[in-house]
């Protein structure tokens, strides 16, 4: 990519010291990049810097010189420890005002919609003051308004680190002022998975693809929780030639590698599983050990889940398997918890229990206590089952607790994917 | 921050264009910062940037003009689109060679650990050339190498983008080598967390406090989740001296804020609620709706936790609500599934069926879809309950699924806390 005379660049400085001791993770950034690439900007830098009056100044200094947009989130908070507001008036060269529709709306809001029983400090009134060289975003979703500055050609845009209020305000504002005001060129993506397969094996099976590959078009590996994605980009004046080069080119990768693809979108596998289902009018329940309901978590981020997700039994402690999910006591003294007989127990309990089309169950040892030389750190079984069969899969993962945790989930539900896929009647 | 004349400063560059079109959120960075803090070495500026050669110089150029120390991440996978490795031993002035102990190590992974049964490709290979300028720093979860490198005083570390292979080498080698290299200063911090309160108000509350604060000792406000964190921090040379000072502050602070504290350290309320739970002996299980097993997930985020979580229903269908946690069929038509008597028969219910001490239930609505006039989008009902008693809460977030989700989790948790402290008979 940075080629093209009529290429929009953007950067984002975060604000904060609990970005620079690790406290929170920057999920801004990610969210703001994927939506600014969707509207043909492209991001070529991101920073992060704390709540420190220097280093904000040069952040805005070094960043205004690389893009033409440059979006700030964070520092606007109600408290001491924000100063983004005063510095973005000092350095813009404005004096502080009272601006009279944020000032109603953050009244509106603590009387209507947070209703306190206390009144509004001056704290919450300061809020509604902005620099008076800037135009006023409003935050339907919170205090702190966004604000559009100009200097020297460039877009600077200051929003608040609450994401959803964020959001809020890149949807409603920002995006439409920035496509207004910028001819943008159009940036095409097209993502493929593959499961099965390591990134040295993948990039070897497409090598002679790669190394023809038009110079307008670029090729990326995302390796993830043991897949890979492959994405190409391009970008370009007219969206109808950057898509169809895209999809030329792409019609060729899936086709090289055909034997791993797992879907030709970027797709999440939990949503590709809930696309399946609901394709097929079929539901599914988990009974899950070791990943604690993180399955059925999985399974329920969508809005419509409710249509293929019937439920889940978390059993957890041997007990559970037992009463509830009605594994044999047998099967878990001669056995054990971890072991293929105990999940194809676990499927068909739950199966029978939530009455669904199918079932998935998981039993393994996540760490970093409780493996042996039997079965370390790392053992998984997965059982994905309807009425009529039953499959299992052991996995041994290396990874720690929440990576395993993680692994187990994903490639449970991949198991599941092919199931329904094999026993799809549609 | 900032002051001190021993202050040890880093940067952290990481690079992948997938971080810029928001395909992955950077979590390492995170990660690093905190582990980096603990050390005594502040991060001063984080930057990401894309697989773009010039980008890639010109933020080495930056980065050590601003740091000490500059780790970069990323960009070290064995496929095409890795372009850091050649341009680390260009920038600083190496030619690259084979190294020995890591082809080997290469070699070893991919026939014993990997156990692939293709033969070790030149690209795998090609993960154990290094420039010959640098200190080869052994990944033993992965095969691209850790690389130190120094220039004018500065020191560059280059780490896989990995997590588990990054996190690795982090704790064997950087960390220890850095502590070796530079005579660190102490850096401290306190952090509580509050519930109930706004930001506003509790900056209210301590303004006194805050005016009068030793300027070596900084306040920061972190509001999450309908709760507010406090964290207090200072740095100096002398430990002893810093902790002193840290904690006589803290403790005033925590008398001021004592009405809305949750607990004076710097621990995930799921963290929390688990430690209450062991040290009374007690167990619990959950039964949930509208949060699909992530008050299950979340209970089960930490290593030990079979000895108080039991297990979990989620009966996001009402055919398990009525059939596996025995809720009335008379409620559920009556009252509804978001309904305080709904969630005190889903508590009584999963209490039974799982025989634990405690029980949580959730039900609600997360949206976007599924809201109605009476009961809109968040509207949440949640029980807490023992064998005596049962308490319920209702609540009205006003987010997207998300976080409606996380909000629901974090606060259901929250009520069992204070259940729990008020029934504990220790």
């Amino acid at each position: 990519m940075g080629s093209g005379a009529n290429m929009v660049t953007a950067s984002i400085i975060t604000i904060g010291d609990e970005l620079l001791i690790g406290q929170v993770i920057d999920t801004n950034s990610a969210w703001m990049a994927q939506e600014l690439n969707k509207a043909g900007v492209w991001v070529q830098h991101r920073a992060a810097v704390g709540d420190v009056w220097d280093d904000i100044w040069q952040a805005l200094d070094e960043e205004s010189k690389r893009s033409n947009i440059i979006l700030i989130t964070g520092g606007l908070g109600p408290t001491a420890d924000d100063i983004t507001k005063p510095l973005l008036c000092e350095y813009f060269g404005g004096k502080m005002v009272m601006d009279q529709s944020t000032l109603e709306h953050v009244t509106y809001l603590f009387e209507h919609v947070f209703k306190r029983p206390m009144p509004l400090l001056d704290r919450n009134k300061k809020q509604a003051e902005v620099p008076d060289v800037c135009t006023v975003l409003k935050n339907e979703r919170g205090t702190a308004p966004g604000m559009l500055f100009e200097k020297d050609g460039k877009v600077f845009i200051s929003l608040p680190g609450v994401p959803h209020e964020m959001k809020g305000l890149m949807t409603d504002e920002v995006l439409p002022l920035l496509k207004q005001r910028f001819a943008m060129p159009h940036i095409g993506h097209r993502t493929l998975l593959t499961a099965g397969v390591g990134e040295s094996f993948l990039a070897e099976m497409i090598k002679d693809f790669e190394e023809v590959l038009p110079a307008s078009i670029k090729l990326a590996y995302l390796p993830n929780y043991g897949m890979v994605r492959l994405r190409l980009t391009a970008s370009g004046d007219s969206e109808t030639i950057v898509e169809n080069e895209l999809s030329n080119q792409f019609r060729e990768l899936k086709q090289l590698v055909k034997e791993y693809l797992v879907v030709d979108e970027d797709i999440p596998i939990n949503a590709l599983v809930g696309r399946l289902l609901k394709q097929d009018n079929k539901t599914v329940s988990t009974a899950e050990s070791c990943t604690g309901g993180y399955i059925a978590h999985l399974l329920t981020a969508f809005a419509g889940s409710s249509a293929y997700f019937k439920g889940s039994v978390v059993s957890y402690d041997n007990s559970i398997k037992k009463n509830v999910l009605h594994v044999k006591e047998e099967t878990l003294q001669t056995v054990g918890a971890v072991s293929e007989e105990t999940v194809k127990e676990m499927a068909k309990g739950v199966l029978n229990i939530m009455q669904t089309d199918y079932a998935v169950a998981v039993s393994g040892i996540m760490g970093p206590d409780g493996g042996s030389e039997d079965k370390p750190v790392g053992t998984v079984w997965v059982a994905v089952a309807n009425k009529e069969n039953t499959e299992t899969k052991k996995f041994n993962f290396r990874f720690d607790r929440q990576r395993n945790i993680e692994l187990t989930a994903i490639n449970a539900l991949n198991l599941l994917r092919l199931f329904i896929i094999q026993n799809s009647t549609t």
